[in-house]
């Protein structure tokens, strides 16, 4: 076939594809003309358009580095992140909802003891935290990497900042027999995500605000359990309907209640006021996975 | 709403586009996210494929710059490039078919007098080519920017050699008072679309060849006139059936016969065998775009 109208042109390439020996890349690729044609089809998209589109793709590729992913940000922003994040973790009963990883993440972050204050020394509300890991059934999971991060009092990460000598609010943690950990830090804040690029462009003609809720990340790795990677969110932040990004579960979201001055959970005495957060997380066993996928 | 599920979050994302100000913007936005999701879904993507394509994706807009466009070569290779042609030139009878402008078309190209030779110099078979620019109904259009390019006798354009002093195989002429012009250079060859960043990983793991089939560029510009972008193709060409960039239409496709040597159309004395095209190209009148696009 050499003779392409605007409705033969998708099989014509999908054909094309045909000899794919990877069955599953085949699948991915003709699943993808299609879907990308009929997008096109659909709005009847203008030479300018097409431009516009090439020109935008291109700068969002280009704007990425080592230390920002623009192609990231705008998968996050078109909700496609969560989207593939809740077709890969279909939580059973039991199990802590999952959301994104974000773009903050450090990998083997230092390892604290528990009981530590991570804050290095960054002003901010005082915050005691509190989890438990365990398995569906609730039994505790013992030894867990504990991996915790968050935004500070002005909504920066660590690394967006230029003015520290180490890493602050962000630490690996270990549970104890009893799949306990507990430390102390500061409250995070909401902060806008990275919106001096392309996709912040995005977000301006389409009236977006570039915001997100407050949280805590938490990314807890055990042996024979999945990796879970999530978020818990500060109840009562006006930018939980919001989400920039649509990670947002109701499931994720926490009270951080305020506590009066006196002694905490770890015996440390307060003179000021402070806040608290006690969160259980429920880990996936591997082998109900294997499972899944098995067939 | 803050909860999503792998369902509703594309109506969550398209709500969250609601407040954009321009319609058409609002449109396509929607648009491109219901059919994204749509293909997420369908191939229920992986998280490792997922960030395969954040890293595709990424490295498409890092290879592009001034003198490449990695992003409308895939576009050309996906097959969109000519669906958005196909979209935006329904052409009626008597107008010549569009095709793409690829990558190497620039502007304002040096103005040559007709019968001109514009092989610069470059070895290959001597073709003379002459053309006649008409309105649908066969009246001549004289005095249109007739602008042509095509490779050389190994596959290369001009603007990718570093051996040559200026334009080769590159020109304008303008259409006598029968809207005719003609001139002399080389025959094209078939030539892989540059394959050795991203774009052309993909066409090795799907299996496909990087190759379009030999042609001729045209770009022809004339006042109360849609400018006309196509190519004309050598028949017989090994690659007509499959153009990496879908872009051959039957209409499009010309012999280039050898002939005699002799005295060819313009009086020059030919001692060697030399090829020939003889094409007529039909133009739109603007009048009769506007009367499409006024309902």
């Amino acid at each position: 076939m050499r003779q392409f109208d605007e409705h033969t042109i998708t099989e014509a390439v999908i054909e094309r594809l045909a000899k794919t020996q990877n069955a599953r890349l085949r699948t991915v690729m003709s699943a993808l003309v299609g879907h990308l044609h009929d997008f096109v089809r659909e709005v009847q998209l203008t030479e300018a358009e097409w431009r516009t589109a090439i020109d935008f793709l291109t700068r969002v590729g280009q704007k990425s580095d080592d230390k920002r992913q623009e192609f990231i940000l705008l998968s996050d922003t078109l909700g496609v992140s969560i989207l593939v994040d809740a077709i890969n973790h279909r939580q059973p009963k039991g199990v802590t909802e999952t959301t994104v990883l974000g773009p903050f993440y450090v990998e083997n972050p230092p390892e604290q003891p528990l009981g530590a204050d991570i804050s290095g020394g960054l002003q901010g509300e005082k915050l005691f935290i509190e989890g438990k890991v365990h398995s569906p059934s609730g039994k505790p999971v013992a030894g867990a990497a504990v991996d915790v991060w968050h935004s500070d009092n002005e909504g920066y990460y660590d690394v967006q900042r230029n003015d520290l000598s180490g890493p602050a609010l962000r630490a690996r943690f270990r549970t104890d027999q009893n799949g306990r950990f507990w430390f102390w830090t500061i409250m995070p804040r909401s902060y806008p995500v990275p919106h001096d690029g392309p996709v912040g462009e995005m977000l301006r003609v389409t009236e977006r605000h570039p915001f997100r809720p407050a949280h805590v990340h938490f990314r807890i790795e055990a042996p024979e359990f999945e990796t879970l990677v999530t978020h818990v969110f500060v109840a009562g932040d006006p930018y939980l309907e919001s989400d920039a990004v649509f990670a947002v579960k109701e499931s994720l979201i926490a009270e951080f209640p305020q506590m009066p001055p006196g002694v905490a959970p770890d015996g440390t005495e307060m003179k000021q006021p402070w806040r608290c957060l006690n969160y259980r997380f429920g880990l996936k066993p591997i082998v109900e996975a294997a499972e899944h996928v098995s067939c």
